[in-house]
């Protein structure tokens, strides 16, 4: 720890050794997933997600009904205070070509059009990867939180190793299907049970391996309000820190919510820290996690299949040593 | 077209219906796609990808092998000369709370880590939209090139629009295996025949509907060069103009390579503009292009399961208005 | 103009000379510089800070005190709705080396630091060039709005030929010192009466040439609000489309204030269209505005100093056919 | 000091006072100004740049020429690699607006134009800041190199506090025009005996509190090499570390060239870190460094006007806790 006295101040001592890991890091709480996937392991529970799974959801392909679950990628959306805004610019356009701008005349008849994107890599429908969150020093499985810095991004736990991850069963809960005003209400703190009773009522089994959508109606609220200024400081629903338990149990493979930050806004009382479900699902279990989600139109599509589960395919960008990624999961039923 | 005399210059002239198309264009060029789905479709051969073929496609998946198609993310990669370089920074880093900086007193102890991307939007492993090429003030059905507008984005056939789509059976052609060099080279201009050979040995037929993924090896060679500078004036090995009409006759869904625009370049001589493929495929056909993907990984794959078909998916970014967006293309055995 | 028939839409049709001029271009409204300078003139009223004069403003240089006139460039600033947000961050850190990440070992004992920044050119303190307005497809003396496009940017008119410029007599006329409030309301109109009482009163005269700087206390009043959500909508303090004549007549070079836009909003009614001000001193006049600046600083010195004129050396970014500029405005006592 | 041993790694301990410094920090090198303008100044070297100096400098305002020192601000500048390159683009255009965009009618008649820039701080004409460079982790004046993170910036001898600074005497030492070439060529040291002598030469003085500037020729070479490719591996003219003295008992207020990095490269050897003038210079001395300057201009106006000594105003961009900034010097005569 930082130690600060009437002398001075000294950064946090601390050892790591040459994987970069805290040595003898042990992580007190539980649940946990360190060393479960051994010493070295950087992926977390997607490791769930094995082949035969794989395999087993592509059975649920039977109508070949597509649903993407990403919210407009475009400075609409909501982005965290604090964060940037999306931008989203052309270098050349067909404007130009129609007004004889110069590049007109560059490539004869051709015509083509270009543009750029600056965005937080947490700033649309997006997975948090395992080195977006930690605590006291470290990220999932020991490794040493100064293995994120500004010159060579996440040199451990990066979302780029999940490149080929991330494809599986999916499974939705629809909580904001089960409330009378179609969306849970800031501050509500879903629990197990609620969880349970969901999936019970929709007749779908919760399954190692899964990535689970839970459906709150949060993000839609936020596109509905017309004075959006109070979104950011009214709370949000979300998980209680009571389903960290329920999580590790089941084995989820992944987990992703339409609400912006999966935990429950205010966090509840007491916590070891703020945003206490990023540290114990990011950091203890190595979950990656699903944020601004759409969940609408897939619950529609969920309605009318008449099932719950489908194939899911949300791989994230290749961002060499990025801690998350915009992404457009795809539901296939 | 834009006339200038003595007198002075004026903008083309044009007349443009409601629906933002020319009035009473015509596309004399063959073969083309304009109106075969519906005088208003911004889809284009995406439609042959149906749910039956999903489904169809579904069935490949049975290993449950997962390979991703996409280069590394970062400022590596081949970027267009002329285009951004792509750029990756931290907003806030594991280094700063390992070094005791302000934000590690902000959230007690919790630490977030935070990342923001710029980039061109054709500037990794990625899909070039049908609002990405058009020629003579057109795009793909006849809409007139001023819908793509710097103030508001492509408003016909941006890529947002294919959110739910390109999902389905992909094929490799391995090209580049079979050749000495391990990959075709500059000037290259590959036929039809090449195609239909390729297929032939390696024992899988081209159908209506495919995501058709062509193997050059020539993205690998951009990565193996000790001295990038002629990489970019050397030319490339790419599609022949000849393979237009055998694209259309397969009713290609989807077409994506390892090389950086699809084309042989240069051009083959003579040309009706620059970019000829770009013209006669996105603008004409209506074909979604894939470019810069990385096919090594896949290739090894295809080998080690013994065919050369799979599950593909590779949806876009749902950039609102966009004409492309980079992708993590997934095949699945 | 636009032509929008039953049988369909067309882009105004405008003829363009070979300097880029709309042919025939007359503009009725008055007063108007065009032709003053030259018919190829793209400066303006810069025209009016000649040598002499930047001799003659030299002498103001008498007790070498400095002062910006610039907020802080950072993100707590005023950018105008739908602007993006200023953007700093840094792609090496010294909590970087701190931490020994590798860069730590890349350069021995050196340790270097970088930082990058994304800005509207528009987003902080900053000049308005010629290119920034216009109206009727009319930028200053002429020229067709169609000069500015996506590709090139703003072939005439550019801010970046003014590069060599802006460096002159400074005046300020402290029009927020004359209220209680300290700051002018939203809504308030200024006029050339007050203006001109606010000269007289401070023993001040504007003179040919001058760089105007007009203190609303607005600027200062977005910072003191905790609660910033309503200060866009509630209007600013700004000037009368009354005092266009006033400036013609008084040959202003440039113009400054401490407001987001110089003009007052609403916008007083009937106006020709929306920013009627921009329109008549930017178009019309060819005057370059200056917004955003901070004139507290500077109120402060001329109280000081007991004089309300200056050498004022404000010269823009040399940034390449852009229609605008970040500046730090120096005021030298 | 890092340590490693068999048992792991700990990064450097340090222990920092209240004000960011290193305790007990010494620096044994000479010369430097450490504590020279106190225990906490974060200025350096401009501190000899005092009001009277100031007005001094303005009496050279004598023909009111105007001499801007920048590069073009674009993306054809010569930028270090590994940084990004500058980008320019609209976000709505004049050609949206001539080609009937929806923009268009938004504004009644009212045509607007916006502009965004993306660039590296340290990416054209620009000064480096003091906390651009430190060595053995220690700032100029003893600050803790951990004082710049990702999240806060450089929390000490940022750029913006010289916002009100850099206001001058500027003084141009033309040692390109003493050559044959043109220009100095790569590898060139440049020693204090030939900056003595084209003084001497020149008829001018070097004065406590200038802002010196010295010309080689090397960037207008960048831009006259057709293939750029071996521009940066090809070393540059620049200051040799013998010059460190001479800068310091000079006591120069700033230092700008028209080459990229001021020093000579390659490096002079030995040499105790590479970058070792900018240790010497910008660490130890407190010496702000004006970089990648366009001095031509200036050079012809300095034959014109028969003296090498004119007015300087370069402020930085007022970028809170920036360590650099683009800058437009601007030379008055």
């Amino acid at each position: 720890m930082a130690s600060s006295t009437e002398e001075g101040w000294a950064p946090p001592a601390v050892l790591i050794d040459r994987n970069g890991k805290v040595m003898g890091a042990i992580n007190h709480r539980q649940p946990n997933n360190w060393g479960r996937w051994g010493e070295l392991d950087e992926l977390g529970t997607v490791n769930f997600i094995t082949p035969e799974r794989i395999v087993a959801a592509a059975s649920l392909i039977r109508t070949g009904k597509v649903v993407s679950c990403a919210i407009p990628l475009d400075p609409s959306g909501p982005v965290y205070p604090g964060r940037a805004n999306v931008f989203h610019a052309f270098t050349y356009t067909g404007t130009d070509y129609a007004a004889g701008a110069p590049i007109r005349d560059q490539l004869g008849h051709y015509h083509g059009t270009d543009d750029v994107l600056f965005m937080p890599l947490q700033g649309s429908t997006q997975w948090d990867g395992l080195a977006h969150a930690g605590s006291h020093d470290m990220l999932y499985n020991g490794f040493w939180i100064g293995n994120v810095d500004a010159h060579s991004g996440a040199r451990r736990c990066s979302i780029h190793q999940l490149r080929d991850r991330l494809q599986g069963r999916g499974v939705l809960l629809d909580l904001a299907a089960r409330t009378q005003a179609g969306r849970l209400l800031p501050g509500h703190a879903i629990t197990s049970a609620e969880l349970d009773a969901c999936a019970s009522d929709q007749g779908v089994e919760v399954r190692s391996g899964d990535i689970l959508l839970v459906r709150t109606g949060h993000v839609p609220h936020f596109y509905a309000l017309e004075d959006k200024s109070s979104f950011w400081t009214s709370g949000a629903p979300g998980l209680s820190i009571e389903t960290v338990e329920w999580i590790y149990r089941k084995e989820i493979g992944a987990l992703a919510m339409d609400n912006i930050a999966i935990e429950v806004e205010p966090f509840e009382q007491p916590c070891e820290h703020p945003f206490p479900l990023h540290g114990r699902l990011i950091r203890d279990l190595g979950l990656t996690l699903g944020e601004i989600w759409w969940l609408d139109r897939l619950a529609d599509a969920c309605r009318e299949e008449g099932r719950w589960e489908f194939f899911l395919s949300a791989p994230p960008l290749n961002v060499t040593n990025a801690v998350g990624s915009p992404i457009n999961p795809i539901a296939i039923f």
